[in-house]
């Protein structure tokens, strides 16, 4: 990493706390790992619904959207995976800081690299949801036919298949999709955050 | 510029319009550009602070804090700094979609790159600023001891010295740091923003 010595914090007069107190709410950031297809967008989706329709701030950075931007120049190597994560790390850093409530769905398959998301903001703000839907679920639902062409060899580094999934070992929540619904699923974590002071703060 | 074709928008539940309707307030980029020492990022704090003070919720992008975070790994050739200026435009948009109103204080020298973000969201919700101080004030000035530094050969590609800065040709405001103070300059800045219906939209 190249770093320069004539940088500098720039002390912002605004902080964390005055762009926050004005929304009820203590950010923080929502972090979905799962496999592809294990239903990660969809529940975040549905979490951000509550939230909003509650009145909460909240902002979805999405795997497939996020590409399309800030990250269209990285690709699938474990390496540009990597990038990929920390980049959207710094920026749900900035949400943070920004006093939202940001929700992320990407794969995240390395435990090293969501560990250092966690690392980047305060331990309380950042909260690792598991959606713990067996791989073989996932790929009978197949719901982009990614598993399809993984498997055909014309998608190379495809995570479960070609490319390791490393499973969260201290998740603060675990989601089931098998046996619940998205609306079951969601409500449990916003749950959570009520329970745990996040909401009407 | 690696792209997948696997790769779709995921549509999303909550909306630009939904997430900032609870705010009376038009998402937009305050893009301020010039020299270094110019007084852009004095300048976009003052804005910022009268901003959140009338309840309005903002959100600061400073050079060097992401140039910390996000952007650590890039260093201040010109190529670096096209790809600096990129990524910063792609989170101001995520931060316009998020319903807030984003500060950049950038010197952002090249009028191309200016462009390319300016295309990124929709017309009226990039706002161009141009902080209109001559080169010898800021050299002058010389707040972080960087155009000494430049002079003597040790920062190269630096703006003004080094380095070319293309003065915008048609930004929607421009401000002179020498005739006026830092609370006029901001007063005139927010002015705009109500004369224009950012705020209480």
């Amino acid at each position: 990493m190249k770093k320069d010595s004539n940088l500098v914090w720039h002390p912002q007069c605004v902080s964390k706390e005055e762009r926050s107190k004005i929304k009820n709410q203590k950010p923080c950031i929502l972090w979905f790992t799962g496999l592809s297809g294990s239903g990660k967008s969809t529940i975040a989706n549905e979490v951000e619904l509550i939230l909003n329709q509650r009145g909460y701030h909240t902002y979805l950075l999405d795997g497939d959207n996020i590409r399309l931007g800030l990250n269209s120049g990285l690709g699938f190597s474990d390496e540009d995976r990597v990038e990929n994560i920390r980049r959207i790390g710094e920026v749900s850093k900035l949400f943070v800081d920004s006093g939202l409530i940001v929700l992320t769905a990407f794969i995240s398959p390395f435990m090293k690299d969501r560990e250092r998301v966690k690392c980047l903001v305060n331990s309380d703000e950042f909260i690792e949801i598991f959606v713990d839907t067996p791989l073989s679920v996932c790929e009978a639902r197949d719901t982009k036919g990614l598993y399809t062409k993984a498997r055909a060899g014309e998608i190379v580094n495809f995570t479960g298949v070609s490319s390791i999934y490393e499973e969260p070992i201290d998740a603060h929540i675990v989601v089931k999709t098998e046996a619940n619904s998205v609306e079951e699923v969601a409500n449990k974590i916003v749950e959570y955050l009520e329970l745990k002071g996040y909401l009407d703060a």
